[in-house]
Formats: structure tokens, sequence, C-alpha cells
């Protein structure tokens, strides 16, 4: 009998490999992380994972014997505990990382699509949560998806279902790097995002309104003021810092009311919800949680998916499904990646 | 026991209504048709569908007894036995179809959308049989969809899954009858196939070349006899007959080799691909089931989808899914509304 066991999750990314161990009914016990040798190739990865799996084993005394596997999330395509051609991780063409880890370690071990594991995360313990129909899409460098359907993760026949960022909203549109034009994600992935504030900032800088700080409107200041926020003005970004621009900054200023992060963020939500339509049109699903470091910008970036679902859906599926924000956050790849054990 | 029982399948179109009494392994027995009274409202076409329910019945002596139920096949949203907004039937806003006919006849009857009794025909009887995971889609006025995910038609929480024809390939493109912008259909659906070809019909007579028709590449002639088909050159047809061009016409001018044709079904083949490209990316599906009048084109119209999908799609999936047409054709319909019951 394995109830009541507490398992490993992994979230393995590009940048940072995040572990935890989590309790049966969804409570993280231990977190460990450090940062991925992507350089190092598939073997030294698989290293650094069981090192952190032994790691979180032995900061909780009387936990190892209790561990009942190790799930890991990481990007690419994942069947039968294989992993072909993650984006982001060079030389990971057919990696077995399955049976590498359980080589290393005396458990069973479990992988998934990192996108699958968030989505996994958030049915068990997040927003997913009583639902049976929903999609889960995670906005970063790239717009992650996953699928529940009857209330099981849908993986597809070779597990490569639910690649959200890859719908085609414009077929004349630009060069996707997946090869394709006009994919949702060529739109809306965080180096987009950035482009497009950078953009409107420059227009600003072209209309010399770098001179009309003074007449910020009174709503900003309001929302600065009401969120206790430090004030942001992405205009007084000069050409250096616009180098540094990143999503969260965007997100953040949108939140304390820049005009200029909150048009980029309208105008990206809006296209997230022009391929969610289509999504709703397909699927008909009843909750669309939306995950990934500018989802935390909130409303300015939800409504505008909402309003274009309800413009572009059929009315009845359209007016049926919810938006929602993830509820686990970061915290959503470790715990989907422990309900896979 | 109801192993062994004919059942009767209806397929309701707003032209037509289409009937047929089929036995439990997808033979059909009998068929019925008559022209659909769509001004007279729901409750005259629930009396017409009762009546070639009855005929039927009494024309299969000894099969009365033996009928299981009646399964309907109708346009718009179905649910729970109600029918919702059917595109082209006028006054169905929220029609009870299914209580309706068990109050005239003393029978179970099943009702589901068209397209999903296609899918359903399919499933059972045609191109689908053996396969767990794919799509089906039916040319017509519209794009229609249906979805099979582990061997069961998946039909979403309110029933409305799988209006693949309302997948948007251009956010900002021609307005849809359904409200959205750059829908698939809109672009593929037979109106506009024949504006397609109309359009390059004029350019060709604006270009004088009517008087190059002798000079027909030897491919064309070729084609023309192996098919053994009549001579079609869509640039022969004067004014007044480009206002009778159809679909079917196109088709039968592409097998015959004809240069317009062949060139309309190629672009109304690419674009189809581009919804099917997103379609793949999302589902990742073993098959797509190609039916509708224009599908009866064959190759000519195939080979772009499946060249767009390789081209687009994810290369796993992209891949692995097949192109492949309906095995039923006009069949499918009452085929898979006799599934039903």
């Amino acid at each position: 009998v394995t109830h009541g066991k507490s398992s490993i999750g992994i979230d393995l990314g590009a940048t940072n490999i995040k572990a935890a161990l989590v309790s049966a009914g969804g409570r993280i016990l231990i977190r460990g992380a450090m940062e991925t040798s992507a350089r190092g190739g598939p073997r030294v990865v698989a290293d650094q994972i069981a090192a952190l799996v032994t790691h979180l084993s032995a900061t909780a005394p009387g936990e190892r014997s209790r561990v009942r596997g190790v799930g890991v999330g990481c990007p690419g395509l994942v069947d039968s505990g294989v992993v072909r051609t993650p984006p982001n991780l060079a030389g990971w063409d057919e990696v077995p990382l399955q049976a590498m880890l359980e080589s290393l370690l005396d458990l069973p071990v479990k992988i998934e699509n990192d996108v699958n594991a968030v989505t996994l995360g958030e049915l068990r313990h997040g927003a997913g949560r009583g639902y049976r129909d929903f999609v889960c899409i995670t906005l970063g460098t790239g717009l992650g998806g996953g699928i529940v359907l009857g209330g099981k993760l849908y993986r597809g026949p070779i597990g490569s279902a639910g690649e959200l960022g890859h719908v085609t909203i414009k077929y004349d549109g630009p060069r996707c790097r997946c090869g394709n034009r006009g994919c949702l994600e060529r739109y809306v992935g965080a180096e987009y995002i950035m482009r497009r504030a950078a953009d409107k900032i420059k227009a600003k800088w072209r209309n010399g309104e770098m001179a009309k700080r003074t007449e910020t409107p009174t709503t900003q200041h309001r929302a600065r003021r009401r969120i206790g926020s430090v004030s942001i003005d992405l205009t007084r970004l000069d050409k250096s810092q616009l180098g540094q621009l990143t999503v969260e900054i965007i997100g953040r200023a949108a939140r304390a009311g820049d005009p200029i992060a909150i048009e980029t963020l309208r105008e990206t939500g809006e296209l997230i919800g022009v391929g969610m339509a289509s999504v709703v049109n397909i699927l008909n699903p009843e909750l669309i949680i939306v995950g990934g470091g500018v989802a935390r910008a909130g409303r300015v970036l939800l409504d505008p998916i909402r309003q274009e679902i309800r413009r572009r859906a059929f009315p009845f599926p359209g007016r049926f499904v919810r938006v929602v924000r993830s509820a686990l956050g970061d915290d959503a790849g470790v715990l989907g990646a422990a309900t896979l054990v």
C-alpha cells in the first residue's frame, strides 16, 4: 500500500532544477534547488537530480523509507520515460531519463512533460480541483499548455497533446522558432511582450512624451497609491535600461497603473484570447488556468483574455468557460511532478 | 436484450431529411428521404421525422418489432435531447426534439449534433474503425467537426466541443457568420471556395486567356483521358454560368485536370491544413477524416492538407497523423445517428 506516503517532485528547467518533498495531501515538506548544468548534457543533469533527491531524503529524517517515488517534469516531448527534443536543452534529442534516474536511485521514477506536470498540479491541488475538463497555460519564454479531459490528463497517443502555444493565430504571420508561421507563442512569449513594450516606449520617446511626465493621469496616481507600490513609469527608462526590461517589470508596472504596461498586457491578453477562443470552440473547457510569471499581473492580463473569448468563441461555450489564475504559481511544477508517482 | 436489433438513423439537414433502417452491423436495410419543411418550424419537422420512421418500419415487414430506437443527427448545439441555435433552421432557438419525437413515436429517441453523428458513423463503421483518437471534418456550407478521444466521442461539458471550422486562422481576417474574424470556415466553406474559383476565372478572362484555350497543357489532357472524364475548362464558363458554379463542379474539374480548379482546391487544402496543424498540436490525433462534398476531389484536396500539416505542426505529431477521406460519404450521417440507440 502506497497510500499516505510522500513523494518527491522535480521541476527540471533549462535554467534551474527545483525539487520538493511533497506529502500525499499536496503539502511541500522540504524544498531544494540548483542551477541546471545544461551544458553538461543529460548524464550530468541526471546526477544533479539524483543529488537533489538524496539531499531531500537525507534532510527529512524518517521520510526516506516513506518516499513513494520521484516524479520529474521536464521540457520536450515525453513518452514512455523518454525525453525528446526539449526546446532549451541542447543535445537532448532522445534521452531515456526515467531509466537513467532509476539506475541512480533506489526508487520508482516517472517522467512527464513540464507543462503537463504543472497541469496535474493544478488538477490535484490547485485551481483545477473539482473540474473535469480544463486547459492550463503557462506564460514564460514560450506558451506551454496542458489539457485535462474527463478528470484526467489528456496526453494524446504519442504524448504530444496540449501544445497550445503553437496554435496558429495568423497563417501568414511571423516565423515561430518551431518553424510554423503566426503561432500564438510568437506573439505572447516573454521576448515578444518585451519587444511590444519597448516599441511603445520608443514611440513615446519619439513623440517627446518624456516632457509630459508631470501630466501623469490622476487615475494612475490613485492606482499607485492604492496598491502602495513604488512609482513606475516605463517611459522614464533610458536606452541602457530598455535592454533589462523583463515581463515581471512590465507586470508590476501594469499593476501600478503604468499606461504603457497596461496597453502591452491588454494587447497580449487579447492575442492569448484569440488562441483560447479557438481552444474553447474545439474543446468546450470549463476552465482556462493561466500561470507563469506574467500571469501575476492579474486582471490587467486576464480581463482582455476573457473579453476576447466572449467576442470570438461560440456564445454557449464562450460564456460557460472561466478564466482564472494558477492557484499554485511556481510550485505547480514540483507539486504536479510529485503526483506522478 | 437489444443486441442484434436494427435501429433507425435520421440525418436532419436544413434542406433534406435522410433516414435509414440500419442493421446492428451497420448495413443500411432501407432508405427514406424528404425535403425539410424548414419554414414549418420544429413541430412540422418532428412530424416529418415521425412519418419517415413510420414509413421505414412499415416497408420493412417484421422489422418493426425489432427496431431498437431512433437516433437523430441535427445541426446546432445538442445537449440532453435539446437542440439550440442550429445555423440554418430559423426559429429553432431551443427545441426539445427528443421529447417531441418520443411523444410521437413509440420508440426511444436520441439526438446528437449532426457532425458528431457523422463522426460516430466513421468511428463504428467507417475510416475511424480501430482508432482511438481522431477528428473528423465535414466540408459543406460550413466546416463541421467531431472529436473522438479514447475511442469515445468527446462532446465537452455542454456538448459544444468539436467546432473545428471556428478555429481562428487569421485573427484580423474577414468576419465569419459566427461573429468571429478569420475562422477557418470563413476561408473554406463552399461559398468561399466558389468565390475563390470565380476570382481566378475572372482574372483569366481579364488576361485574355480565353484565346489560349488550344494551349491547354498536355498533362491536363492526359489526366482527362486517364479518368475518362468529360473535358472541363472552367475558363469556358460564361458570366451567367459562373453563378451556377458549385464545389461539386470544381471538384470534378480538378479531378479532370483543370488548372483553375486544381489551384482552387490546393489553396483550400492548404488553409484547411493550417487549421488542422493547430488541431494536431493541440490534440495529437492519429487520424483526420475528411468528409463532405468537396472531399470527393480526393488527393487534389487531401495532399495540400497533408503537406501543410507537415510544414506547420510539431514534427512528431505532424508525421504521426494520417489524413484520409471519409469511408461512408453521404451515409455517415444516418449510420452514425443509428449508433446513438
